[in-house]
């Protein structure tokens, strides 16, 4: 896993993933107190960053393998991604996805044309027992959705885009903030900022009480999650950081940071009136993190991604109800 | 009013203006009936495209004069337009507001340090005499929001982009659906495309009741609406096409478009569910236009601004009332 890895990702990418613009707003920078930039990765493809890496994986294999058709496991955000990677290169995807994943998530993946087996997240059903099963039947390839090269390749391109686009402004110096899950965005933009944008430091962001990253960091081992499921930020909700992320992450990232479900419903709500984009809840929280927990951060610059923007309108509303004004 | 206006301030625009991306989603084009693109101006600077024609008209003053201040009258987005770029250049911005206009758009340009004065648009106040007293007094500019050639100029930026995106997306031909108000956007848009996109036609679109621009270009004169409010589409509740404006338009687009206040909320549902962004009434009768009067549309493809997203939460939460589960 290198840096050689994301640069040939990019070039596959070519054409496909947009390269999605940096924003920035003089209100945002007031509240934040230091330039804030931000990486709207929810204007990506299938509304979030983890079309690169769908794209990136599928792009590697050889072509007779992809025509057999992929495997995913998804909350919703990988399986999107993966299902269009597929359909634009024709193959057959299967996305195992958790019952109670948000229902838009669902819908759309199988909207983009990829068959979806639902499996209980809170009861007995494993997800992997499922999978391997139809894998082995259909002898499709698994995409996992972090710890795996490609797609960490696919996630870091998002991260050329960002030392580009800085340095296109001026701007050498930053805190780099992003939302964790498995870690494969955070481990992705690491590498590409290490070699591109030595200046700036990726901090990982992470929902309260799902902060395996933050806590792994601080005592240097992996460390777990109690649960995988309750809390509004669906789409960072994993188990621990991953064997292939976190050795980069311990590497070369600094501090974690966490934030709770009401500070990323505000952060919803701030993006959606200043920089007029829309953020899911998992997608929030480093936004969440640069504006609210200021304190906890140094320097002028602080550059932050929103990596997704799949929500239901009803967890919408309640951020937009947070609003001065709001009701 | 020509190309090389508009190619002159493109690049005085250059590293100001935002280079807004070209959107698309499947499940727009599924509902279009055809490839969809949408031009998503929510996300320049202050919202709206009217940051472009704000600062294209302050670069092209004379120093001396800029430093003296600028006057504008607006309903919220020429209004925060200008007050951005005057105080980029440091010169103080007086704008002529109604009293009645979205509160989010009045705080907004006081938030960039403009001096709001309002008037009573229902009432016998005119905003004019305002205007004219201040513009004396104290020896101001008054920035048009659309019957000047700089400020048609600067909106016509965005027609280059449009025209440069789509090509590199291999596209030559198009119907452009275009947000009007007074014109201004629209027949910048439609010159820079008859310079650079030839095989794209302009149609203008606007709300049911203030469909001005539509009936002067049927009946071959300047029609105006009978009132200037009582309709969500604030942006772009004009009473007639303008002086400059009407005769390019008159030379260069094809038959105008209207769409209903219900319309315009569907459309923002599908932006802010499909393309993740914000738009506002005004800014989405060209979308609603493409999804909902898709008949009435010809060829393959067609292009559309979302030309600002400067809204209140409550007219926002009526959008997201509309959409399938959105309860």
């Amino acid at each position: 896993m290198n840096i050689d890895m994301i640069r040939a990702a990019a070039q596959r990418l070519e054409g496909h993933a947009r390269r999605t613009p940096l924003l920035g707003s003089p209100f945002l920078d007031e509240l934040a107190g230091r330039r804030l930039l931000v990486k709207p990765e929810c204007l990506q493809h299938t509304g979030s960053f983890k079309y690169r890496g769908g794209r990136a994986a599928l792009s590697a294999l050889d072509p007779d393998v992809r025509k057999r058709g992929v495997l995913a496991y998804s909350s919703g955000n990988h399986a999107q991604g993966v299902a269009l990677a597929a359909r634009e290169f024709g193959a057959p995807a299967v996305i195992i996805m958790p019952a109670d994943a948000p229902r838009s998530k669902i819908d759309n993946t199988r909207g983009l044309g990829a068959e979806v087996v639902l499996y209980d997240r809170a009861g007995g059903e494993s997800r992997e027992a499922v999978g391997e099963r139809i894998e082995a039947e259909r002898r499709l390839t698994l995409i996992k959705p972090y710890d795996e090269p490609e797609v960490i390749a696919g996630q870091g391109t998002t991260g050329l885009e960002i030392a580009a686009q800085a340095a296109e402004m001026g701007i050498s110096q930053a805190t780099m903030l992003t939302c964790c899950g498995g870690g494969g965005l955070t481990s992705g933009i690491a590498l590409a900022l290490e070699a591109e944008a030595p200046g700036m430091q990726v901090r990982p962001c992470e929902p309260e009480g799902f902060d395996d990253t933050k806590r792994s960091l601080a005592s240097g081992h992996v460390q777990s999650n109690a649960t995988q499921s309750g809390n509004i930020c669906d789409a960072i909700l994993t188990p621990a950081p991953g064997r292939l992320t976190f050795p980069i992450m311990q590497r070369l990232c600094g501090p974690g940071l966490a934030v709770s479900e009401d500070e990323a419903l505000d952060a919803m709500a701030l993006a959606w009136q200043r920089l007029r984009i829309v953020a899911e809840p998992g997608g929030a929280v480093a936004l969440a993190a640069a504006l609210i927990r200021k304190d906890e951060i140094e320097g002028d610059t602080v550059i932050c991604t929103v990596s997704g923007g799949n929500v239901d309108p009803g967890v919408f509303r309640r951020a937009l109800d947070r609003l001065d004004g709001g009701a």
